[in-house]
């Protein structure tokens, strides 16, 4: 029993198992056992192919793309092998085929599996392999569907993500509120992950929260408001002040005197009547329960005539006990509108009251954001410090899916081709090696694809990038700083040495890094310039060569 | 601890856990964590509410909607009980809180919550809720977010596998293909099993079908096809007949006798030339893993020059030793098209060569299929019989979320309102009944809404059924049959009796029955009549009342 924990560890090599524990051998498509069998018949089985994972075309009509879900295909891999019910579903699926394949199936894990992988959070473009993987043809074919739907969601989400922070801007507090809308828990498990990942500073999910360590954030919502008649339900009206030298007994008439005195004042008199008493109620009873972190929502009758009204008696009286008031929450209506005349209201109370900092009290915005209605917002000119943002970021309405595809390069050190009518569609053949080449302003300018017994480019060497397909589209470079971009994550019986996978805020940051490196002419929403992906003249010669061998000569009838 | 889990059985009254571990009480949003607290603080956490879940708009531009995610939410509330770790962690992330408070979050369950909810798999419409939940305020607000989570991707997908189901047609098979192109692993588990659960046959996703009991489908990608390079890497040749009578020494020369058959034959010389190797070895070596259900992709070359030819002598070399091939897999390209000539194809073998039913052959499409695309295939003319469908179907790409929201309705008996300056946004108040009531022709004609305490609408008696919000619409209905639409799944302490839960397939047979029994004109793709949703003139008169008393009057200035 130690003795086959040790091995297991061993295999291992220390890397916990996938988040979600319903990522197991069997999360892939049949077709991968069956050809897995096929191979197997065949004596094919323990064939050493390669295969690239990579996408076609970046989302959401942009040029950049950034890469997610490495670290749970290393986790993956590292724990995989099958259980003897798995086997034993699988014989049942497959009742035609022989014991040996059931006892080989049984046998395998994935230590003589190589994956070589651009790092987590790194800003990546079409055709350029995210992760090229290597092993016995028919282990690797059962990680395909595994990685494509570990990467394809992670990668669209954190790219949406980072889409929102380039709108948003930097001093802008980014909150992610998927949960309720995201493509199921994962769904939702994963959006919290990979948006934090993309440059989101907090979620609403608790477990993602828990799980990653993520910041989260949260208050109340309409229904905590509804669910209140009026302030003679507050028993317990008692607060002590934030230092502990005093106490109110009824905080509950301080925050009616409080309104009272904002209908009264010169500047406000007229602009809003009687505000909801169930409302006052709702913010009352939260600021005694968290008279440290108040913030309200404010839209549940009328944000001008009762939500901030009754936000601002509350803000005072909790003022008057030494607490600082967090801010608001709009959730419907002309959130540009809305946000500029409750500044102007803060700025008011501030004057009228003496009460320093209340002008530059929180406005958080919600409700069914997106870039676009940032954008907008933006454009409008508006008074919103941080954005909750929720069903367009975690379901990426704006492009559903990635379209990762996992490709067949080379086999027995053949290079294999994918033709297809479709010039986008045929793959790039041969175990490569991929480098960025960045110019004299420190900027990337163009990712590179050689074969792998090429010489790497040099710096200061001036070197012919070819586009892998259009024969005349084609510059030469003088790099400044060359990066390999494919490093070794799991280097299988091979003796590369392994890298580490970092914490998911290294990950961040490091995504942060790249997307300000980029040349902002790449990441602009408007008609952005694509990133160059180009491959030696070496290799360009061998995929025409390679394309014209394979492809059948059509005859004209 | 032998009565601990007694009572612990109790307590979930024999319903399994949710099917995804990463659904626990901790996957839900802080706010409902805040909202708890502030309840406990104000002595509110007991007070008892009633939520309805519903939703707005029907997705996809269509009439209807197919709800699903009853199940997963019944697991979930009937093992809802926080761990001491789980308790540990919320306590870190609210360390202003008290301790009661945490005690109390310790001690609860669902034993006190009442869940009513139209059975899944019925067709359902906006604004009619699917659930209504009734329990303490602070319980039932930290079940909202998991609940949407497993109610909103769950119902979405099925309603988009029927209107694949659909525009298809009865008679070809629907295979669901989505999970590499799922968001997330959960997303592909859930939606093989909702897709299933809305019409499709089968899945290609392995762990859902051990998990729900689904068909599983699958044969071969293009990456098996091109790690063969010829046919000398076929060493096993042999092949025994499908009775065991005879055996087949060398396969491997049959297929090549018959391709070179093929090749001379009258009606099909000179459409083709030399076919792939590369491929010609993938098939036959796939044939003899599996002689009794061998299906090709056959686009990897070229389909009419090298894929369907190659497929014709492999499967006429089958035919030799008693097998009979199930068909081929169409991956690219003009679907119509390629359908059309490949039956042609196949009709001219079984007339040439005289194998009775090769005609008939199964052609299945993939690649990006969509409602549109299909719905293009059919006014095209294609021979398809069966569809492999993933990215469109599993991402619901046309419309990526439902928008399900969980309003309270009432509170302490007392009626709640939501109000919103956006009509459709405004919640429909009061713990309320609902029902369908059925025409002559055994159509459902309307949903309406009561009050709880209202008589029943009865069979023959005329009825006014209104438009929640818009006076002048209004008609009179005389049902011929009325139906309960809100069942008892979790009775809580209240001693109504609990529907059982079906299996999946009892689910699936209710979707597909229910789908026929509607109007056509509310199903059809363009242009589809909106099926009528009301309330009763008792609860809409009631509705105004509660409306015009909480929104303030506006002041033109």
């Amino acid at each position: 029993m130690a003795e086959a924990a040790a091995n297991g560890d061993a295999r291992r090599r220390g890397v916990p198992r996938p988040t979600n524990p319903m990522v197991t051998p069997l999360l892939t498509d049949l077709y991968q056992f069956t050809m897995a069998y096929a191979y197997w018949k065949a004596g094919k089985h323990l064939d050493r192919a390669v295969f690239d994972l990579y996408f076609r075309k970046n989302p959401f009509g942009g040029e950049f793309t950034i890469f997610g879900g490495l670290e749970e295909c290393i986790r993956f891999i590292a724990n995989f092998k099958f259980t003897e019910e798995e086997i034993k579903f699988l014989r049942s699926v497959m009742p035609t085929c022989e014991d040996g394949f059931f006892e080989y199936l049984s046998s395998i894990d994935c230590s003589d599996v190589e994956v070589y992988a651009i790092p987590e959070g790194y800003v990546v473009f079409p055709k350029v392999p995210l992760m090229r993987i290597e092993g016995p043809v028919a282990v690797i074919q059962l990680l395909e569907t595994p990685f494509l739907s570990l990467v394809n969601y992670a990668s669209l989400v954190t790219t949406n993500a980072a889409r929102h922070r380039l709108v948003a801007g930097k001093s802008k507090n980014l909150l992610e509120f998927g949960l309720r809308r995201a493509q199921g828990p994962d769904g939702g498990i994963s959006a919290s992950r990979y948006s934090y990942m993309g440059g989101f500073d907090a979620t609403s999910n608790v477990a993602a929260g828990r799980l990653f360590g993520i910041p989260i954030r949260g208050t109340h919502s309409h229904a905590f408001v509804s669910s209140f008649m009026g302030l003679d339900e507050i028993t317990d009206k008692a607060l002590t002040s934030s230092d502990g030298s005093s106490k109110c007994e009824d905080f509950v008439s301080l925050v009616q005197n409080w309104l009272i005195k904002i209908q009264d004042s010169s500047s406000l008199r007229g602009t809003f009547g009687e505000t909801s008493q169930s409302e006052l109620a709702a913010f009352t009873s939260y600021a005694l329960a968290f008279p440290n972190s108040f913030l309200a929502l404010v839209d549940t009758y009328d944000v001008m005539r009762s939500g901030v009204p009754n936000f601002c008696a509350v803000a005072l009286a909790l003022n008057d006990m030494g607490y600082k008031a967090v801010g608001i929450r709009l959730d419907s209506g002309d959130l540009a509108y809305l946000s500029v005349e409750t500044r102007k209201f803060f700025h008011v109370i501030e004057k009228d009251f003496g009460v320093v900092g209340f002008g530059k009290m929180n406005i958080t915005a919600s409700n069914d954001l997106n870039e676009e209605t940032i954008d907008a917002l933006n454009k409008q000119g508006h008074e919103v410090d941080a954005f909750g943002i929720g069903t367009y970021l975690v379901t990426c309405y704006a492009q559903a899916a990635l379209g990762c595809v996992f490709k067949l390069v080379e086999i027995n050190k053949q290079p294999r081709i994918k033709l297809s009518e479709d010039v986008t569609k045929v793959s790039i053949p041969c175990k490569k090696k991929c480098y960025r080449l960045y110019g004299k302003e420190g900027y990337p300018l163009v990712d590179i694809m050689t074969g792998e017994d090429e010489p790497g480019p040099k710096i200061g060497e001036r070197l012919l990038c070819r586009h892998p397909f259009i024969e005349s589209k084609r510059a030469y470079v003088v790099p400044q700083h060359v990066e390999e971009l494919l490093r070794c994550y799991w280097p299988g019986n091979s003796s590369t040495s392994r890298q580490e996978l970092p914490s998911l805020h290294e990950t961040r940051s490091r995504c942060i890094q790249h997307l300000e490196r980029m040349r902002p002419d790449h990441m602009r929403r408007l008609n952005p310039t694509p990133y160059k992906v180009s491959v030696s003249a070496k290799l360009y010669d061998f995929i025409h060569f390679l394309w014209l061998n394979e492809a059948p000569v059509g005859e004209l009838q």
